[in-house]
């Protein structure tokens, strides 16, 4: 329930006001270099406070390694990556406990397992994913260090302002290694991740909402490159039937796309197809990437190409309806103002980090990655 | 990799061209009546032939149940339905052996296993699925005979022609037993599985493409009904992220959404969230139903809504090309005319099958429906 | 629950007077040479009605290979071997339906399942390990291809009677080819599969038994040869324990050593370590084999070295007494004369079986066998 | 490879010399009471420098809870369960780095791993069974909060010493409240956990064998009481499976036995089952339980009895033959005192732990514990 992966597993744990986060990577083969480093920062990125658009909480999220690792290589045991929480609040939320939030796992947790941590959502918070990208920040390592593979997340669409860059806007952008770089840049400068040219408009649409109270979602982009020909197991363990678990369990995802996506079931098969051909060198070839990256399951040699829907964020300061679980009154909320406006940057490195566990997962499966030892 | 699901284990098996395909369901608890015909019911739904726009293969797909049942109920062991082939044409494929179709599993099967039953797509085959609906049989019967769950799919487009029906269109109808039950009839009755007054639209969008020897896509939304609150597992055994992965591990299949899905991305929080209120009896209901039925993984007692995009059928008459592997040339095919031009309506059974599998399984591990016995 | 394994998987299926029994092997990599005579012919030694020694029930137990298979090779996709059940007598059992058996295992799934297939014990007969061997005659084959693995099971022991012949007692057998070849061929001459001289007296000694309308037991080693180092995934997929499981999840099965086994207990360290060595080629190697096989859940390149326990077969003439749970009155029973005096030769089939499927599933998790492919 | 369990699921990591040890127990349902204290009393017991017979490592083996629990009880999320290790003295082990010692996980360790953690044994060391043990803590109060059940494991045997207690041979104390009671007593106060009256004749032969520098083993004798009858799912889930691979996972454990065990397969079919009867209240009651609780692979309600062979520790003083795997030398060596001349009484904490962590997890998948929610 709280282990992602089956070879290569990760376990989250922790609460968003308990005493620590994070996961226990196990089955990452030994001999992979490994150090803090690699983790925290992946960390930095998904750390709140990095921009006005993200929650004030200040927490460093500083992780400590404190298995699995030899020599500063890893041994093939489980590595556990521990983050302490700082700054906790329990109290701020004493006034919620007994009003589930619209839109918030409050209410499940609440009836499903009756004594709920609600401090912060408690383990439906965010915070959570902490351990998420930890194991992540392990597997890209992993996938880095063996096939070169390289993912990329960023922003498309927040709100109702679509931006204007997008992989099959500008798929020549991740054939090049200089123009992938100065991707790469244009998206951590940005804070929302976001490389499009009109993101400015996007920002002012969020600070629009933010003056209202209110929270918006977006889209997010995901493209994995190098992944080789041959990952995925047909049929209950397909490379995009994984992926599209993966990143439906984070939080706040309510769709996933893989390649075209809903823009297939309005095409014809003969525009749909990616034709094949034979370049100079009797590589084998595809002349389009609608398919995005996955046929019959397996991956085909093409970027690997995914968009995942965000929610607007649930906790609101706007005034809302809901229950009190304990008066069995009709009352009225609003909640206070240490949340995101928007998540969608924040959740782009959790995105990337569920892509990432899952190829190394499946690429142990598939026999690329050995699973003991490199 | 040929397993669905945990507790409730649906193990599929066969070739398009092979003996024979079907499925091993374990943990399937006991005592719940069981015959041949709750399974041939479901398959009748999935047969190719049922009208002009699918494949004239001619199978009668006949169900035998040959483990698992005693005296008319399951006894908690693994129930085998087992269908026979009959109609195998194995010669027609040998010309395009070598020369793997566009958009099809042809190549990376090929590349991955060497071995590749190409006759008729192998193991790649929607014929496949006759174990997916065999399991969902299982399922369904459980879930209706435990908690009176009904899970209903219908095509909402094709191709570019969007249809005038919808969950979020007409919520009513679906809270009503009449206009439930006459929403089910007419679904039934449409070759296409489409309720939408303008299906005939739909139908003419294909013949169009018929007649180019082309194929088309569409969208599928399914409903589940009577699904109790508390279903579904976080962090990563979540109801939304099961079931995506369940129905993306349908062939064809590129997106998949819970609730608005994509939809969400461009709403605002207070849009969004869907309030809460007791009813004069004091029971918990939501205003609204964004979510599409689950909040923070686990259902919150409103119907379930999915929705997912189907290509087109990638064996299409057309001219195409493509690539030679024996001779390694660039070549172009046309495809002999024994294929769906849509497979929307035939994907439907599929698509209810795995959420009913889905659900199965989590309702179990959940603890609603016991492992054992009922 | 019916499966076993996580790579390499074996799904067992059906009941001793059902309609068929068999086994789905799943995770099979493409390109091994299979047919169904290499499944028939360790069916064949499992067979009822090899020996004065064993039930008269009469099965050809045939086996058909319904999927799975291309050209003479397996593809990697799940391979369905089927035996249709011929002797049924269903009625041979309505008079003990309600008086469960000692030592059987009809009181506890009566009261698990309540819907229980009693007719020669469901579910629960030794019948169901056809399944078994199907999938061990499968990964005999895979291990034997790979690896030049070989399994060879053995009765030592009968009832009070224990045999000349065992590992330890002549390891030096196990390295010669010629006297390995000789050792294979007395145990299959022999009606108790016993190379000891002193089988003679096994025999007597159950012919006594049966006189008396008794069962009798015994002890049988397996061995495995040419294992290569490393296989085996601490901490809990340690290879020892595995097997441990694996044997243990036979019925009859009450106990399993490895090495030296309970004998390990008595001694000093000093006397149980293997001492290691390079020989002249700077290999390493063993002066003793102890451990029989395996160091921290590792192989060790050593012979792996098993043995089980086998409890006389429930079922015996004798009167005994019982329940009977409609009228809830103490009996006796006197159960008919169809069954195994003693079951032990048998169940060495069953137990290689569950040898080469372990290692099966464990060489692929470790490594050894590509995932997909030879 | 580090999770044990499905379920109910403890993930445990850590090594010898590292920063930590551990375990994070996943699948534990809502709802239990838990706190430090019910972990630390079982870490306690498990603990070194508790007699003249352990090792002298000073450690408190002090647990800290870092999530998981909310108001003194578990919240179905996962709890992590961590030990910081404090004597850590890795220089202790440069001088054996390269000669693995005979007996030993070095050699597999280091040759499948490569960067093998040598120091104390690293991750094959016994110290790594502390998350066994917080597992084995949370799953006893598990059971003994939900069934009363009680799991009780004691020394029956050390070295060629037998003792004069056991489970059959006094079956009577394991019926009576007050004997138990002070059977738990005397176990506890025994530094070799041995109830029997000759344990003095033991712990002599421990003493001369630590003269010699050398080690011994032992037997380990475990009853689990008030198990409910059906517990326990066949085929390859059989509670007796289960329980063998749980504790042939325990370092040092060569063999294991249900009920009579070897023993067995000595008796004639009328001597070894276990005949039935109806009490005076129509209660099913056995006569004997020579099946030790498991009959068909479900409980059957009488004690489960379990034993296991503990081979002698192989770390000894003595000279020893190895090799040296820098040099390609072979040389001798001897190994530094620091070690346990017997790791028995140590190991039976352990052993609980392993029989009550197999128990919850059956138990929750056999439907008798909830698996979200108490």
């Amino acid at each position: 329930m709280n282990t992602y992966g089956d070879m290569f597993r990760v376990t989250v744990f922790g609460e968003s006001h308990g005493r620590a986060v994070g996961a226990v990577v196990d089955g990452c083969p030994s001999n992979l270099p490994l150090n803090e480093e690699d983790i925290q920062k992946e960390l930095n990125r998904r750390k709140p406070g990095q921009s006005i658009f993200s929650t004030p909480r200040k927490e460093e999220d500083k992780v400590e390694i404190l298995s699995g690792i030899f020599r500063g290589k890893t041994t093939g045991a489980p590595i556990l990556g521990l983050v302490y929480n700082k700054n906790m609040r329990p109290k701020d939320y004493e006034k919620i406990k007994d009003t589930p939030r619209p839109g918030h796992a409050d209410l499940t947790y609440k009836l499903k397992y009756k004594n709920y941590d609600y401090r912060g959502g408690g383990r439906a918070s965010g915070r959570v994913t902490i351990g998420h990208v930890i194991g992540g920040a392990i597997a890209k390592k992993l996938l880095s260090y063996t096939y070169n593979i390289k993912i990329l997340g960023y922003t498309v669409k927040i709100g109702k302002i679509e931006g204007d860059f997008s992989y099959y806007k500008n798929p020549e952008v991740f054939e090049n290694k200089e123009s992938l770089k100065s991707l790469e840049e244009s998206i951590e400068k940005s804070p929302l991740r976001c490389p499009s040219t009109n993101s400015v408009e996007m920002e002012e649409y969020i600070l629009k909402a933010m003056e209202e109270k209110d929270s918006v979602g977006g889209v997010v982009e995901i493209v994995a490159l190098n992944v080789p020909i041959g990952v995925g197991n047909p049929i209950f363990n397909k490379l995009n039937a994984e992926l599209a678990r993966g990143l439906m369990s984070i939080n706040a995802v309510k769709g996933v796309e893989v390649g075209l996506g809903f823009k297939s079931a309005e095409l014809y098969g003969s525009e749909m197809n990616d034709e094949m051909y034979f370049d100079e060198d009797k590589n084998i070839k595809f002349r389009t990437n609608h398919c995005g990256g996955v046929l019959g399951g397996i991956s085909c040699g093409t970027p690997i190409v995914l968009r995942i829907a965000i929610k607007p964020t649930p906790s609101i300061g706007k005034k809302q309806r809901t229950i009190n679980l304990k008066t069995y009154e009709n009352v009225e909320i609003e909640i206070g103002g240490r949340h995101d406006p928007v998540i969608v940057p924040r959740i782009i490195p959790v995105a990337e980090a569920m892509v990432a566990i899952t190829l190394a997962d499946l690429m142990i499966k598939s026999g690329f990655i050995h699973p003991c030892s490199l």
